[in-house]
């Protein structure tokens, strides 16, 4: 079984109306060892594709990013959320909206520094309904970027964000991917 | 002169308003080579203080945590604005003004990941007015932590809070302190 699965199993927990606690390694108490081993996993997965630059989304994902990008010798983004207008033109600007919380949120990335050379791939914690994923997939098309794909930590495979975003051409490399989960079992994908 | 302070002198861009953006580098984009000589830097400050938990606020202090617990072989916990009322009792909460937004709102950490064993070390990219770094410190208070310091990246000493949060007992190690700044010049402290 992959280390993060393993992980889960020994540290996650599950709550009423499928929600899955991982706040105490993954995205509220951050366990940076564990970071570096699913760094090095997303880095033998994407090796070859000179990736340059890695894009994630505020809050959660930019611990994952930073200790990802050490592995790939590259900067990160990271997509903000955002309340004001583009006025000036100088953002790039996507509408994402969260399930989770049951709202509708705009983020931006400047366009200095998301560029038509770049080779981007995107990092994020959590692949559910894949509304984040798909806003970050849209700032690199905006940007006339290179997609190389998607490392993301916790896939939930019975939700359908991953199987469309696959169906779009978009390729996913998710260290742990939950086939099931109820209040009492929690089962992976083969 | 020190690395942060030549990197902003090439990098970084005053605005007016006292503006000082570094979002090339620091808090959009973020260079996680620059993020580990600076951690570097941190954890000779503070080596011989037992630290075993880094504490930031989301979300441009969290890369630098990340960077900087790898050094001291912790995990991170970062403080999340919330904007839900602590029912249950399982967090412990603060308010935070920010200045630069001109708003208030509260940040949260999980009652479970901050222990009266802990010896935390705050994280964060930049100490103006001291809102942020103040919540953080208030966080680590009513969870009976010891609080061992506070490594900044960007201080901007000709605001209050740095001298403010000095007098009341914290030791802060600032690897970028800004003594004064116009639109045409930026000058360091000796």
């Amino acid at each position: 079984m992959r280390v993060l699965e393993q992980r889960i199993l020994r540290d996650g927990k599950v709550r009423p109306g499928g929600v899955l606690k991982v706040d105490g390694f993954l995205n509220h108490q951050m366990d940076v060892e564990l970071f570096g081993q699913l760094a090095k996993q997303w880095h033998a997965a994407f090796a070859g594709d000179n990736v340059n630059k890695i894009l994630t989304i505020e809050a959660s994902g930019i611990g994952l990013a930073c200790i990802a990008a050490q592995e790939f010798g590259c900067p990160v983004l990271f997509a903000k959320k955002s309340k004001t207008k583009n006025i000036d033109g100088s953002v790039y600007t996507t509408r994402v909206e969260s399930f989770t919380h049951g709202n509708v949120y705009d983020v931006i990335v400047a366009r200095e520094y998301l560029l038509p050379t770049d080779r981007v791939l995107l990092i994020d914690d959590f692949l559910a309904n894949g509304a984040a994923l798909e806003g970050l997939c849209d700032l690199v098309r905006q940007a006339g970027a290179t997609l190389v794909g998607a490392g993301i930590a916790v896939e939930k495979c019975f939700q359908p964000g991953g199987a469309r975003l696959r169906a779009a051409g978009l390729r996913i490399e998710s260290l742990a991917r939950i086939k099931s989960m109820s209040d009492s079992a929690l089962e992976f994908m083969d």
